[in-house]
Order: structure tokens, then C-alpha cells, then sequence
């Protein structure tokens, strides 16, 4: 299991009429934290993209709690709970500054060859990267 | 058990790298569902929201089949399954114009008082609309 | 000159915490009065882009005069005003139900070959659809 | 004149089918970097909205130069040009990682009560802040 935690400041244009962030940005917070935490192995979900394979979404589920506001500098804990082999499941908890918890989710992404657009298992070289942590 | 269908065009702002719709758009596309399927019933949510009630969501489950793309004309089948009562649940499936299914997803959402921003019960005039069809 | 008309309505989406349209939301809007003026001469711009030629844009110019709300009908008046050649440059003046002057912008785009990603003319049989109207 | 640099992540919800970042974006780019540039003030657009007081957009010019993709790095550097009076006006550059310059745009924000929705001047105290740049 490894996990990884960041930060990022609510958007004035990721609120909605109700006053708070709309829960459609809640999946673009998801992947700001995907990104990262691949960066944070030593390669790029650009880098994955480059070499022909690619992460479609499959599954996405989302629960919301306390709302989010404009300027809110949130906290998101992202989890990879197991080796990626066909798919890669992500956790994610979201947290305001109050420690009050804003949002779980989880996402499944299917590895996919880009050329033939077909699924495919994780390339080697990539999950070489996840390895000693599991 | 209320079905509605509509339809709607893919823009190209909702496409992302991979050439096809990126995932966070379909709770757009649910939303649109939700707002004209009220419509039919001879109210709007922007009535709702100026009686002082709101309904933010608190549960999104999708799963992503065929992926969409740019102008594709897209079919939202939206189904409510029970009467409102402290919240409601919608249930969509979308279909691009082949019949092909692209993406399901279970909107949950909660009624609230807008003034105390607490939960609360489905108003009487609101629910007084949907009572024949349950 | 070419001038048509589409409506769109506004999605909860689309507002922000001010209560109104979100002024990034309207790139989009006159994006999708494009596509629909496009389909109008009995080509697509998913056709363009398929023969190898993509259009992107390199000047945005908007004015915001009366807001626009969430589920408010708007009218996208957009007006090509010479013939294509290595751009296009389109108006559009949008309003609302009571026929407010909402915003007014202008784009422009130019021609690009999608291999090389280099600036291009406008293709023969493309200008050919729209010469009868200059 | 004052000028502040921010820096951000493209993100992939930001890209489109053309594989760069869709025009719509920018104007969230500049918002972000006016939000970090009041914040530089010792103050924030938050607690100018909590006092009453909105700064909705009026104008918004852009130009495309070289295009943004995916998980680049962009530096926004923002210009506030005169002192606030009724309206503020923020000049951007954007430019990647190479150095080139990927867009430039100009912002007006006018300042509005925000109870009567009505056009204001400046409050004195937000004046105050900047008073000495000028």
C-alpha cells in the first residue's frame, strides 16, 4: 500500500450557484493526485502516454460530505492499494484546512494500448517501478 | 418508476487527450438529465432553489464503457425509482447513436435547507408532483 | 456575411459562487454555435478535422454586459463575415429569454495541417461551401 | 505597476482532442493568478466578496502563441497596471517550460456591490493596499 498526500487551492471557477465546489471537479482533484504520485516514482503519466499505453477511466465512485469553498487549500490523501496489473485502483480523501473530511472516492483505470486501443496488462518497465512496494 | 430520455452533443471543450469525452463531464450530462426531467414534471430545480431548498449530491457511481467522442449525439435514459423523500436517486444509462452504451451512473442527491444549510425532507408541492407516477 | 442563431440553456454546471455563468463557460457556448453553423453548410467540423486539417483558435475578445443564470435559455447570434481563408473569424452576441444583451466576443482561428502542425489555407472543398454566400 | 509569478500543472481534465490545453482554460489560469496576487496583498478575493463586495469580469482578451499540453509547467506572470478605481485590469503572459510564450490575455474586473448587484468603486481599504505601488 503506498500513499501520498497533496495540496491544492479551490478554483473560483470549480464553484457552483449553491456557493461551493461542484462535484464534478471532485475527478480532476482525483487525477491532479494521480499525477503526482506517479511523478513521485520517478516517471509521468505523459511518460506512460509517450511509450503508446494509456489509463482510461473505468469506475468512478464518489461520496461527498462537508462542501468545499473558493480559496479552500485542500489536502488529498491518495492510496494505490495494490500492484498494477490490468487496472489501478485508486482511494482518495479529501480534507479541508479544519481537518473536516470533504470527499472519498475511488477510480479504476484500465491499462489500454493506445495504437490499437484495446486493453492490455501494465507494461514492465512501469510495474518494475511499484514493485518493492508491494 | 419514471423514465425520461434526452439527448445532447458532445462539445469539443469536453474532449481530453485521448481524443474522447473525459470522465468528469458525465455528471454534467446526468445533471442535464435531472433538470429537464423536472421540467417535465412542470416544475425546475431553479424553482426549488428559489423556494429554499437545494439538493447537493452526496453519492456519484459511474462506470465507463465505449468512450465518447466529439459531436457525438449522446441519449441520457434517466430513471427515478422511488418517490423524493429525504433525498432522491437517479439512475442514468447513455447511449451514442450507434445504441452502443457508453456510461452508467446512480446520482444520490439530498434535499437541504438553504437558509440553515441542513438536511430536510422533500417539500410537499415537490413531492405532490411525483406521488402518481409511485 | 452568414448569420444563425442557436439556443443553449445554462447548466448548474456552468455557474459559479456569484450565482452566475462562469465567464470561461462562454468560449464554449460560442463553440457550439460554431459546430452548429458548420453542420449548417452540410459539413462537420469532426470532418474537417478527420481530412487532416484542424482549426484552432488564436484570438478570444469578450465583453460581459447582463449575467447570465443557471437554466436561463440563452440565443448564440453568430455571424462569419468574410470567407474563409488561411482563418476564420466569427462574432457572436448572446442573449437572454427577455432579450438582454448577455455578452458579445469574436474568435479567431486559423487553419492548421494536423501532421505537421503547421498553419495551412483553408482546404478547396471546404471554402467551397461557403463561397456562394460572399 | 506591480507584476507577481505563479506557477501551475496543466492537467489533463484541461487538454482536448487536438492533444493541448483548450482555450477555455486560460481564463481560469489568469483567475488563478489574480487570486495569488491579492493574496501577496495580504489579503484575498475571499474576504473582498465576505465584505460585500464582488469583482465580476467585463472584458477578456486572449492570444494563442505556441500551444500548452499536458503536465507542463507553466509560469503566468501577472501585471496590475493602475491603481483599482471602479475597475482592476490585469495584463498575463504564459509561457512553458522552454520559455516560450504560450498566450497572452488581458483581464477587466469591475467592482459591484454585492447586495444591490450595482457598479461600485473600490472600498478603501482594498485601495489602501495597493497605494503604495502606485
Amino acid at each position: 500500500m503506498i500513499t501520498k498526500e497533496i495540496q491544492l487551492r479551490v478554483r473560483y471557477k470549480e464553484t457552483d450557484a449553491m456557493g461551493v465546489v461542484h462535484h464534478s471537479n471532485f475527478t480532476t482533484y482525483y487525477e491532479t493526485a494521480r499525477t503526482e504520485m506517479l511523478r513521485g516514482f520517478g516517471t509521468t503519466y505523459r511518460i506512460l502516454e509517450e511509450s503508446g499505453v494509456m489509463l482510461p477511466v473505468r469506475d468512478v465512485v464518489m461520496r461527498f460530505f462537508t462542501p468545499a469553498r473558493y480559496d479552500d487549500l485542500l489536502t488529498v490523501r491518495i492510496t494505490l492499494r495494490e500492484m498494477p496489473s490490468v487496472r489501478m485502483i485508486f482511494d482518495h480523501e479529501i480534507y479541508n484546512e479544519k481537518g473536516e473530511l470533504v470527499n472519498t472516492g475511488t477510480v479504476v483505470l484500465v491499462f489500454m494500448n493506445a495504437a490499437s486501443r484495446k486493453a492490455c496488462r501494465v507494461p514492465d518497465w512501469f510495474a518494475d517501478l511499484f514493485r518493492p512496494y508491494f
